[in-house]
């Protein structure tokens, strides 16, 4: 093929899906991958929701597992037809950063999009593919039903997990997660896997929080901001809990985890920061409140996550609750920032 | 003795040492002692800047070791004549906040000065004192040259120890101090006890880096603010260090301290925060910085320390470069509100 289909977004609310070049191997430690599958994030719903007009647009999508069509003569260990899971920040994993565990912070790591190809259509290339790329095993074929969950290990679930290891979760460790969005609800299935016994979803969206008890969540808290907080204190003897797992980004939301964590607590924050300042006073310094959390480095726990998604132990691919083909991208981002849809498979 | 000395401030720079009754039992979980040693903390001097004029006052002083007076009938393990060290805040021991180790949290504990007496005294009612008040060996006299040092482990050593302990400092950890107050100082001196080589302070009194380098500190940074920060990126390839040490607590050393940590990295602060927010914006997400740290739970960390301090491995005592009578003591908080002393050390 000399041309392919991409998603771009050239502004708020403008994503096409367009013919694009085929990507072509660049670097010696580059492969080309054929996207198997794919999938919108909440996060690109910021852009989608502010982005100023572009002529040139951006490639779009950095969630993607595929089939390695191509590889440059530096990649060993990978070969044409292997199955992989692309993180959605590329990396050595072998620089100090990586080695400790922050792909995120690689020395020669970078993200999708921009200037680079997006994992929203048919192939892309892959920079520093044998540091990026986790290969299936060799009985997940392009049918497997494991698929969408599979793919949660790209990002959201992740995402999630990263958020409860941040905030030590463990067996005993009272959790609060405030959103029930795709994260959100990941943070609840990660918290439950690391053994937490008492989980309180803050979320409104029946549909979603019946999924989060699904996931293990053992309460529901509808309310926000200070009756929320009030919720959650009325629900632990007036302590708050442990963890507070922090999914939304925004300002209320970061405010609402400080007023839900007992002293001596965390609060791991993931969700997208869409405030400059936290509100870290001398209050919180007497609780002994730590804050912590980030983007997560994906390629640090694809590993360690595979086997329980392999033999069904958890499903975070439930979070998925539409599929539409790379033409019907568009479709899908409204779908998301209507609500309409938890998080949308992209199946090429 | 029906009458005692004690120290009382009235408001800003008007601290009297005046004749107030003698302290008595008043719960059956009380203990009086009578002080040998206590000192004036960097704390002490926020009020002594800034507290309105007030009729009654405020007694003073929460850092003091001295001898078991007489205990109420529900305490044990303690006897008239034994030698204690108070941590800064009292507590159960027992609670569940104490059982995770944040006896600042304690639910039937509290601070000494305000309502309660202070240590800045010839002696006070400890409540909560089987709790609240570690024996030291019976080689200890009221002359031991280690009772400076032993008397850090009130508050100031265990306020740099809990930093340095709530960064994850090791020797795999590089470790930048911001502040050459005692805390600061005594925050080297814990960073280096827990194995760090390389420990940057950022501070520019002379005397007291000197004490610094003494303490383990590898370099000493005079700049500040956005200079300060180049210099330890300078020093540290650009990166910043694994752990940055706040042990000042204005708005001015959290964002040096923001400045120069590692991504992935974790800032403890332990300075009293003068600050309501603290820019941890996107950026900081996207390089996943902890921002730890808080009051430090003394009674948690007295046993641990202790050995070292008996066996002059460390010798925090060294912080103390004044010693004033209780008659004194407004001398004292002059000359450290001064700087002229680094701290006081009081001897009723």
């Amino acid at each position: 093929m000399n041309s392919m289909k991409a998603t771009v977004m050239y502004g708020a609310g403008d994503v096409r899906v367009e013919d694009v070049p085929d990507p072509v191997l660049r670097e010696p430690t580059d492969a080309l991958v054929r996207v198997l599958r794919s999938c919108i994030c909440g996060s690109d719903l910021w852009p989608y929701g502010s982005m100023p007009a572009s002529e040139h647009g951006q490639r779009m999508g950095h969630e993607f597992l595929g089939v390695v069509a191509e590889t440059g003569e530096d990649v060993s260990g990978l070969r044409t037809g292997d199955l992989v899971i692309a993180p959605f920040v590329w990396s050595d994993n072998t620089c100090d950063f990586c080695r400790e565990g922050w792909h995120t912070s690689c020395r020669h790591g970078g993200l999708w999009g921009r200037a680079l190809d997006g994992g929203q259509g048919e192939a892309l290339r892959v920079p520093q593919a044998q540091g990026t790329l986790v290969k299936l095993p060799a009985g997940i074929g392009p049918e497997s039903p494991l698929l969408p969950s599979l793919l949660t290990l790209s990002d959201v679930f992740c995402t999630g997990h990263h958020a409860a290891v941040k905030a030590r979760v463990s067996p005993r460790t009272s959790v609060t997660v405030i959103g029930d969005g795709a994260v959100g609800l990941c943070a609840v299935l990660a918290a439950r896997r690391l053994g937490a016994e008492r989980i309180l979803l803050m979320g409104r969206h029946k549909e979603r929080t019946d999924l989060g008890r699904e996931f293990g969540a053992t309460d529901v808290i509808p309310e926000r901001r200070a009756e929320g907080i009030e919720r959650i204190k009325d629900l632990t003897s007036g302590d708050g809990t442990h963890a507070v797992l922090e999914c939304v980004g925004t300002g209320e939301a970061i405010e609402m985890a400080l007023g839900a964590v007992r002293d001596g607590g965390v609060v791991s924050r993931v969700g997208a920061a869409q405030y400059s300042h936290v509100p870290m006073d001398f209050g919180t310094l007497m609780r002994n409140i730590t804050l912590t959390g980030g983007v997560a480095p994906a390629r640090a726990y694809i590993e360690e996550l595979l086997p329980d998604v392999l033999d069904g132990t958890i499903e975070p691919g439930l979070v998925f609750d539409r599929t539409v083909s790379l033409d019907d991208v568009p479709d899908g981002y409204r779908a998301m920032a209507r609500r309409e849809a938890l998080k949308v498979l992209v199946r090429p």
